[in-house]
């Protein structure tokens, strides 16, 4: 039977899913600061269980475009392209290095039309990894009309409907399952979106996207505190609300709602960052994020990688992997939003699932009491605030928050 | 990369996914007379494969609410409830038979808020069958607003979209995973549903939808044809147009739109079916092709379920079940449906998912010249008529249903 909480979710999940494979639009605007939006009410529902609940009432404020008066150019994307390419040589070589110096499978390829390009790498089937995907694509398009209007319907008030789009999107996307299931899994994924005037070429929007997530099948606490430990620093550079805002909306995106639960014990997820109109400010805070990836996650697969585990185990790490793959399919909006793409290449999209995954009707693992696997379970129906904030600190952040809302509103 | 076919595809399926999780709606009305919509994309573009392409335009003519002048009242929802009971049993008997009298598991549940109930019954891990589950459900609620909106927006319209709507299904689902590599999978499903007006408590209008599918690993051509030929005679009993008609619905339906191909060799599939107004003819011909699901299934199983396999073959069986998954978690109404409503037992939902499955990155076995993997496959990126039907049938078939749409018309 559906816990509690996920049968209180699932009133409110519904508009959720009336809405969520209109995922052009929802990519471009998570967040806007009124109306009904499915988002709204799955940030709601997540938040129920967290010690924040009610606390902030938005995670993000971004810029219309209207409000926009810096257009990034060719060098701009140029210099996010090689900060991508980078990260991604960086990334691959730090997992390479785990398996003894065995490469990544590359494939380079060319989308048809001047849409772009991309490089899909992979490992798969190796000793520490089951399977690695790190990719990279440059994506370039006129956006479908259904998509256009489905975005100015929910935010972005300032683009006029009756124009067509051309859009620009460039970023890396990774996920890595470990063999072993003491060894967490780990998704990483940062973005620039850009949206022009299909007539006159004209920029009219940019925004960055992106976040980094931990999905253990077995969870080590003191693992999960250095993984949210290692990407608060990051963000603190950034300022210090970045982190308790995108903490909470990456347990809110990854909540899978028929179960009521988190995909996984979270990380950092944002979107729509435009803050500040500068998009350099967004280029800076993601480039240090994606920087920062090895050092977040190598040093949790070299403690977990060797350990010894039981058959039950791997089961539970096989039923843990269908519950990766039901996110993945039935809510992500990036795995929408790729295999949307015209010309879409869902071999590089679909990488993101594991090799092997398992389902079995009522599975009795999670329910044992007092049991390991309970106790993961426990900390995704109730995510937890690893880095405990104090609440005076707390108290202070969203007040500067507030003031700095009342100052570009 | 994907197929030429899955790139024709990708740009006509654009719309398709822009509308493929509102599906309260969707199952509603699946093939309107006219209009835009994402089914009628993916129709096209299924159709390009088939022999039968552009010979019709429509699958089916609903008569809206307004056209119905018979309403199912509370005895012929019994006697439907009673049909698929007694279908639960006797597809359930004849599977256990082939498990050497093992039985199935059985949950009967009830849904809160005077909702309805369910039976879910399913075998895992027997000696024949990897997972099976042969459920019946019987859910009463209201409809929320947005999808309302949705399914008047979408036909229809003979519904008044500013009243609140309440809704009765009653259905019997179910999906079988033999072990077997050489032993198919296979889906079945129908059901009965009914809308009234919230406040009145008026009946409004209602529909049968169903059908039966076949999901091979390893093609048997004489398998599927037999499959076929089983459904083809129930359906001739109903109407000579009913078997080309819910045939090609079925090869759309099922339809894996990135990987261009079909999720099996098809069967038959229809939705929104009142034709002729008496809801006396629709229950006839579901319960007929609920009575023939044993005689259509169980021989095939019967037949195969010794073959010997190869490690390879079982590997690609494993592959196979991660294209099924794909199909019922990104695409399958029925799973989205029922995921939607309030209240969801997501355990007897996603019973329909394999206990295990398998994603490869660039998977080698189905691009094989000249292999059995690839035959498999050819025959899933173009759907056969695995009963040839004679042109000249063809012709008279068509031209009659066409004089009955003038009639209706």
């Amino acid at each position: 039977m559906p816990s509690d909480l996920c049968r209180q979710m699932m009133g409110r999940t519904q508009l959720l899913l009336f809405f969520a494979t209109v995922s052009w639009a929802s990519s471009f605007q998570l967040a806007g600061k009124g109306g009904v939006t499915g988002f709204l009410g799955r940030r709601k529902a997540a938040q129920e269980s967290t010690r924040l609940k009610g606390e902030t009432h938005e995670f993000i404020n971004p810029l219309n475009p209207g409000e926009l008066t810096t257009h990034p150019g060719e060098e701009f994307r140029k210099q996010w392209e090689q900060i991508i390419l980078s990260a991604q040589d960086k990334i691959c070589n730090g997992i390479s290095e785990l398996e003894g110096g065995r490469e990544f499978h590359e494939d380079v390829f060319q989308r048809p039309n001047n849409g772009g390009w991309g490089r899909t790498r992979v490992l798969q089937n190796g000793k520490v990894f089951e399977k690695g995907g790190v990719n990279v694509s440059i994506v370039k398009g006129h956006l479908p009309p259904g998509a256009a209007r489905q975005m100015t319907s929910r935010g972005h008030t300032g683009l006029d409907p009756s124009r067509a789009l051309e859009f620009y999107a460039c970023g890396l996307s990774l996920v890595i399952h470990p063999h072993n299931p003491m060894a967490p899994t780990v998704h990483c994924n940062y973005r620039f979106f850009q949206l022009f005037d299909a007539e006159t070429k004209q920029p009219l929007t940019w925004w960055f996207g992106g976040g980094t997530d931990l999905t253990p099948s077995y969870l080590f606490e003191e693992d999960a505190e250095y993984f949210h430990r290692t990407l608060k620093n990051v963000c603190d550079r950034h300022g210090e609300d970045k982190y308790p805002r995108f903490k909470r909306w990456c347990d809110e995106y990854f909540l899978i709602p028929h179960r009521g639960e988190t995909r996984g014990v979270g990380g950092i997820f944002f979107d729509d960052f435009n803050e500040g109109g500068n998009p350099e400010v967004g280029k800076a805070f993601a480039s240090e994020c994606l920087d920062a990836f090895n050092e977040a996650y190598i040093p949790l697969v070299r403690k977990r990688m060797d350990s010894e585990f039981t058959p039950e185990q791997k089961e539970w790490q096989q039923l843990r992997r269908g519950r990766y793959v039901e996110f993945n399919l039935l809510y992500d909006r990036g795995t929408k939003f790729g295999l949307q793409t015209p010309d879409a290449r869902y071999e590089s999209i679909l990488m993101s699932l594991p090799l092997t995954s398992r389902w079995e009707y009522q599975a009795p693992q999670g329910d044992v009491e007092g049991s390991w696997e309970q106790r993961t379970q426990q900390a995704l129906k109730n995510p937890r605030d690893w880095i405990p904030i104090d609440d005076a600190d707390l108290k202070n952040i969203l007040e500067r928050m507030n003031s700095r809302e009342l100052q570009t509103a």
